[in-house]
């Protein structure tokens, strides 16, 4: 499966957030990470994430899908994903 | 076609962008908006946002699709698109 996971996260915690990230997804944008992705590790990603996050403050999007079969991705400004300008 | 924009803006043009992209498209997560958008639209959201974004500062990714034919869309924590906490 295809994931695009977009996290708006509390800054203290998105150093860890990205970590756990970084082992499953691409890293695209400061907020946006995608990938293809097993069944299986999603589950675990999900799991990792949610006792990584406070969700009263907090909050993961994931935008799954069978395959990669988004027409486009299109970028405007920066091309973050490219640089290693990440923290 | 049905279009996912994922944002990263320097907060001082935050405000902007948001009355732009809301005029298109439904805000989800603070730095996500997503929707059924015509071509048309899509080409003047395009132009509106270059036009309001700093290029070498900003960035916004569009993840666009014929038809919203994504499996799922999960939230780990708070769901913010349905609050009116934004500013």
């Amino acid at each position: 499966m295809f994931v695009i996971m977009v996290y708006d996260i509390k800054e203290k915690r998105v150093a860890k957030i990205l970590k756990i990230s970084r082992k499953y997804l691409t890293w695209i944008q400061n907020s946006v990470f995608e990938g293809d992705i097993t069944e299986a590790h999603f589950v675990k990603l999900k799991h990792e994430l949610k006792k990584a996050i406070k969700k009263e403050e907090d909050s993961v999007v994931f935008y799954t899908f069978r395959t990669k079969d988004y027409t486009s991705r299109e970028i405007l400004g920066i091309e973050k994903g490219k640089s290693e300008t990440i923290i």
